[in-house]
């Protein structure tokens, strides 16, 4: 069969679902994205995405590849009265079969080097806290914790910088036999905005489980003066999960993006050691 | 009795709500409220809001006041262990009884000149909508319009400064009899942000009912191409509504705004025939 892989970027609300992997008897993300392209395309399978989040866990920018055949492509694809199949067309097909809490507005079509989890350089997630007296905002409740008491941002963000570069993160990783706890955070901000929602803007070449949650839940203790500053970074010299460390709730965080190499020669390339790390 | 004037900022996701005033038999945002505020004071009476809001419709900035006995305020108000009522003390409380989707993220206690309604300045809504063929994103479904085909948002923001100054606008408003329909425009702005919605911001002196959503209507007939720019304004000859104008649904509006004079002594000086108009 000659295949077209499909790379998709997805947008979801995580509150309806039980997380994005496929579970017997649960409503996952990929559960219903398996189902509406079945609807299209017939029977799907193969889908592979970026991270894997919790259950909770939202999206405006996860990714994912499938491969569909090329027939069954052209099928869908190719509005009616032109020749060529067009990823609007699959993008609004989609829109038409999909729940509203999962969105697919991107659609290419790639080279099969393309992977969405082992071509991945690094992963982007915010996190939305309300310190505010009166609640989150109603409007953006779904996706901003809110924290009963006054939290200190600017210790929060003094506490982000030690966390940065080259770590074992093993402090911050729901454990897991056998597998590297070692990863490249990149990015960690903390800001507050107008409206007094504090904002953690976190990226790292990839994430193990909870890990963004955790280190949200760490810089939390020091926002609110529990901990020292210095506390977060002190635990990088951990080898196993520190359970002093709250895993923040699932419904702040939100996957804003992945990002990839630009060449497909190096979609392919990443050397085995690496890709162990690749897991979200 | 002695009485306190309490003013308070009120933020709500319209969604499941039938408007904001009080029905039988229906959850409305004034009996949500009532019925927090009565938990805390006592059965409380004569809650005033500055915009009426329709069914569906969200507020970040709506007004209302009250009164509440200075009694009933020390004793809600006040700390432990503090001599003084503090308006933080009670937005607290609120958030502890009201439902998620209604907040009051500020209080404060006010001259007892101050009306929600009849010294409002004006109220400023904002109105989103998206032409993604993909369909609204997850998070934001719930305050933002889809839209099923491309839109001109230059074009309906050519359409907008032939509407603005004081007009009778009793072509996009619902008939009241007997109630003026002559309003002061003072913005109406469309602009497209980043992430591709399109945002309608408008403010005026007061609104008839629908009138906001009909204005947004008659734009989105111009960025569809279905009607010329200059259309929207030449329906300000009309002395009745315009069948033609299409109300836009209410989910896609939120009242984020109202102003007051700064002066109190200029909050009961509105001449009657300026008052009549301020209904919302």
């Amino acid at each position: 069969m000659v295949a077209v892989r499909l790379r998709l970027r997805v947008a979801y609300d995580g509150t309806g679902f039980s997380g994005w992997a496929v579970q017997p008897a649960r409503r996952t993300v990929a559960g219903e994205l398996t189902a509406a392209l079945g609807r299209l395309f017939g029977p799907v399978t193969g889908l592979t995405v970026a991270g894997r989040t919790d259950a909770g866990v939202h999206a405006t920018g996860q990714v994912c590849h499938l491969d569909v055949p090329d027939e069954q492509w052209q099928r869908v694809a190719t509005a009616r009265g032109t020749g060529e199949p067009d990823p609007t067309v699959l993008v609004r097909r989609l829109a038409g079969v999909l729940p509203p809490d999962v969105r697919v507005p991107g659609v290419e079509v790639v080279d099969d080097r393309f992977d969405a989890r082992f071509s991945a350089l690094r992963r982007h997630y915010r996190y939305r806290i309300t310190d505010d007296p009166a609640g989150p905002p109603p409007l953006r409740r779904f996706d901003t914790l809110g924290w009963p008491r006054p939290l200190a941002h600017d210790a929060m963000a003094a506490a982000a910088p030690g966390l940065l570069g080259e770590h074992d993160f093993a402090a911050y990783c729901r454990r897991k036999p056998d597998a590297t706890t070692i990863r490249e955070l990149q990015r960690l901000d903390v800001s507050r905005a107008g409206d007094g929602v504090i904002g953690v803007a976190v990226s790292a070449d990839a994430f193990c489980q909870a890990m963004v949650r955790s280190l949200v839940g760490a810089l939390l203790a020091v926002g609110e003066g529990r901990r020292p500053v210095d506390w977060p970074a002190s635990l990088l010299t951990r080898s196993d999960r520190a359970s002093e460390v709250t895993v923040a709730p699932a419904h702040g965080l939100t996957l804003v993006g992945v990002d990839y190499p630009a060449d497909p020669a190096q979609w392919s390339s990443r050397d085995a050691a690496t890709r162990r790390r690749r897991d979200g």
